[in-house]
């Protein structure tokens, strides 16, 4: 089984935050950025493994500053870590103020994804070779992020997590 | 400020999964049961302080088992803990099945909002006083969790994450 | 074939009026609602049954008040009476003022659903077993109300409507 | 304020099933069919009266046949009568099979708008002078189901609905 | 095969403008409004042929004048010609005030559907024989239109375009 | 007025196509592509312009090739060419074989967007430089096309479109 870099894996989509998108603050509604996210996320997912592939877990999403109706939105995901059968995918999201064709960074979204055959079951993906720092940074932490989404879901003992429990007396971030 | 039980912000919905909210595998997409996590919870979250309130993070979402198309689907928002002006919410969801009225767990989605009001602004929110065991165990696991999510968003040092780091030498679980 | 109480066939669901959801005045548009209706009183009538059901009926729906953009709107259904293959569900809708949680009644509507299996053809139901004044008020009315029904689809001729015609003379109302 | 003829408020719309209006027994979904009555409807309303309206009453709604996926349906409103404010608007719905060309007719609904001016407060309509047989009988019936729906919402007691009492035992028909 | 009028094959759709349609300027969304074309366009093309059909091409859609939330909006599709297996549609899309019942014509749409078996084969249809001025005319410059769309699909070299050529020396119109 | 180069008026969007996106051939309606279509090409002609934009024409759009429920479609847009204040941008749809990584174009959007304040009058444009051999070619068949479609609209006489009557004589091609 081939490895893959996280550069082969980017899934890129933009939108415009229409009516239909906002919540009652004229705001874009929470569901509808998930929504996004999760579909450019399984997008990078397949591209990584070129199978199918479902949502396993959403393991962070922060909503760091409204964005607007009429808002020019980015997504840009990218494959973080691969385990056995599972992807760690990043979303970062940004907004363009068409003005000034400035962007500006306003979520960030960690999501696993599972790979699976046509029966439903797991199988095998490729490894991830990280090339950029950002890439070495978010792969390194792809381990504690993955430790910590097991300890919430209740699949792993906190005293298990030894790569995690290194966190809090070492050197190192979470990503 | 008032003080406000658990049980008094119980927010429900039951659904049933048409083509419309499927993805390809003919299971309900992972991006529609976010929008619905996302309504359900701000629900329980105004329920709590009579205010306006936004999404601030998605906390942990894990997609345990596909749910298809035709079952319905209920989901059970609860506010779990109050910070200053944000609230912890667990949303419940569960699949039912409608030949024989078993209904299974299926996901466990734990978010947090903010109070705002008509400006945007954040504003204070009631305590939550626990009740049930369950209540209890949430209300505890709830700072350990704000955190992670602290710590994942970059806006606290691991080291300064006392209560998190009490987890791994401790008798205490993650919730 | 088992009876069943109306208590046993509560579904909820509760909704935030989006955008997405309204007319150009701003609030709720009536199909939506009716949408809402539609998808709650199904998931009753297959409590109920523990089969497939197919919306036969709206008796009655009047919106008697509008709801607003941004209201946080309750349904709940519940079956009152069941014939042979035939359910008739009550759906109450209610709005909340979320800053003093206060809940009026917005809608009341009557639909009628009927129980078939995989190959589409109507199966007998479960008898319904009134227990609260409001539900034996509502059972007894069924019988009236269907009688309209059939009356208005031209499937009955008024002199043979004999529940009905009663109504005109006696002390009793039509739910 | 002038009368109006039932042919000059005739609307119509044709839609094609499509699977993102379909239940998952793949025929059309009983809410959006009530989507699609509930604007065609409102659209014959507003032409009638040259005003807003706003939907008042589901007064019938049959499903009599399912309509499948892919089905061509094409709806067509018309007011039937008016009162001092309000216009009663038959639906009717029909399916027409696109090989053979033949339409068959699959629903029939009844309504009731209320026509509003800029404040929402309700305002005169014109009179309806029906032409055509079907249009004098629906014409003739509207009185009996506007009593029929005030009883339904309690807003009539039986003993007051002359015309309608007079359905059980004259030689009149509901429409 | 038999010859079939436009006007057997004229389908009509009217609609309001919802705040789901419109896009962030409380106009109609344009991509809204492509759907209804879609739609309408294949129930003509579909009445003419009797089969199954495809979206071809869209050989020319102008968007002269918004259209605005709220506003009532016909659009009435009708074959103008057909080739071997394909159909060339026209949509004519007009808004009424309905304040005084005015019409104007907003938007001219020219489409090109085929007609295909259950294999997704093409099939021939049946030819069209045009009665008012207008159908003639657009049945005569429908050729040329054709060559053109050939043209720009890179499907035909400019100098066998034989018909389009002549429009330049010509007393003939495009339609 | 500055110039700009069409590369940096590139957006694109990625989607996968779920049943929600399907005709009832299990394909992709011919409907949704066009509003991701216009929803692109709008974000493109705004990063051009840096003003607000609505759209004025779809020149042309080709539907090649169905595309299939659960495929990953690549929506990529690019200003062509800008005239006084309007701007042709070219949207190019290509298919991505998920298990093998192969991209296959499946259709062409040509559509053109004019900029306008806030007031909705048109306003002027930077001009376009191309620089690519696609790009030259493509703006060098812009006016032509353009003619095109004034001669499709009525608002020009075939005999003055002096670019497009070279076409027929000369060596140039339509775009």
């Amino acid at each position: 089984m081939s490895e893959r870099n996280p550069k082969d894996t980017i899934a890129v989509a933009t939108h415009i935050v229409l009516p239909n998108d906002t919540n009652f603050h004229n705001n874009l509604f929470g569901g509808r950025l998930m929504s996004w996210i999760d579909i450019i996320a399984s997008i990078s997912a397949r591209r990584h493994c070129n199978r199918e592939v479902v949502t396993a877990t959403i393991n962070h999403l922060s909503f760091d500053k409204p964005i607007k109706l009429g808002d020019t939105v980015t997504l840009e995901a990218k494959v973080s870590r691969a385990f056995k059968s599972s992807m760690e995918i990043f979303v970062d999201v940004s907004v363009e103020d068409f003005l000034t064709g400035e962007k500006i960074k306003a979520n960030e979204a960690i999501t696993t994804f599972v790979a699976v055959d046509q029966h439903g079951r797991t199988i095998e993906v490729p490894k991830v070779v990280p090339e950029t720092d950002e890439e070495i940074k978010r792969y390194g932490g792809a381990l504690r992020r993955r430790q910590l989404s097991l300890i919430l879901a209740k699949k792993m003992n906190p005293n298990e997590a030894t790569e995690l429990k290194a966190l809090f007396f070492g050197e190192e971030n979470i990503d």
